[in-house]
């Protein structure tokens, strides 16, 4: 059974996810210290850093196990907005981006695919949740899928109650302003059964999983 | 830097990770009751069960992440003493081992290889641990290597100072009896740096890493 996941998203004790405003300089806005204690050179595997190997590592590389696709939404993808025109933004991650699957981003503005010679390959589609979701699925052959952020998008499919599994980390920093994952979800906790454990770095991790029917 | 890592290994209270009389009936001695929360379905990934990733869980996938061989004790392999005559013994796992990697088995008895469809491979050797890791990393192509246990042979390793990482899980359950991980090794702490959570289960994880010099 295809499960929807999120993983390593960071969350302020305030409850924000992200910054307001994402530009070049700033991918996620003013919210950088949010993952200012994030490495995600173990994303793939614990062996991918030459580092002890913690459970703030452990859980991190939760990422990639069983994920044959990802959703994103437009803001995680790049800083623009409105049409893409002529623009020939492949986005921030280079000629390497580390997904390694199909990704689909959400967007009011269609676009041709773009394909990376690893794998990577983002297909641009504008609709509701559930549309998204099953072209997601389509592409991920029995697989995982894996519901990358930022918090706008990760809230619309809790919104609608397509969410299987989340791994939040709790970071002890007050933002004051941002994008709040939580907004609107008042009483999600009765949703899911939730363990969290605080780790040697401070960070509080919490694993969501959907209550079963 | 590939390295020397020991996962899953299950402890009772008084510190006994496996039972003295290994038996067909009882492969792990009298201690089964160490790994009766041990859900191995999800070493290769938390995807390998349709059940809630917990933090038992994402620690247990650790398992298979970045090994490229493993190194186990004679009694894991098998209940047999001396000799293998023509024992055509294969091990407990069936046609499937779940390794997927060249193995080596400590034995003072030299065998044949034995060569499984899946990438699982056994080959049987005699010699101090130092050279019984240099034959494992051989094999392991700059990957690291498993110490698969039991509680002596990983003792072996961690006298010599073989050892870099530890996943050892502590049981609250007291055996009485059964081969201890700990016998002469006072002060073993002091050569690592600790760090331990306890999951919803109640189980209590302790990561060892190797201090840097």
């Amino acid at each position: 059974m295809s499960r929807t996941r999120v993983h390593n998203l960071n969350i302020s004790l305030d409850g924000f996810a992200a910054g307001e405003h994402v530009t070049l300089e700033e991918p996620i806005g003013a919210a950088g210290q949010l993952f200012a204690r994030f490495d995600g050179r173990v994303i793939h595997g614990v062996q991918h850093a030459d580092a002890p190997i913690t459970v703030d590592r452990a859980l991190t590389s939760l990422w990639a196990q069983g994920i044959g696709a990802e959703i994103m939404g437009r803001r995680k993808f790049g800083p623009q907005s409105g049409d893409w025109g002529d623009d020939d933004w492949r986005g921030w991650w280079g000629d390497e981006p580390p997904f390694r699957t199909p990704l689909f981003v959400m967007t009011h503005h269609p676009r041709a695919p773009i394909h990376f010679d690893n794998g990577t390959s983002f297909h641009f589609v504008d609709g509701p949740a559930e549309e998204v979701l099953a072209r997601a699925k389509e592409a991920a052959d029995g697989q995982d899928i894996r519901l990358g952020g930022g918090p706008s998008s990760v809230r619309q499919f809790l919104q609608a109650d397509l969410v299987d599994f989340m791994h939040l980390v709790t970071v002890p920093v007050v933002l004051g302003q941002g994008v709040s994952l939580w907004d609107g979800l008042e009483g999600l906790q009765e949703r899911f059964d939730i363990e969290q454990v605080t780790s040697a770095s401070g960070q509080i991790h919490h694993l969501w999983n959907r209550k079963r029917d």
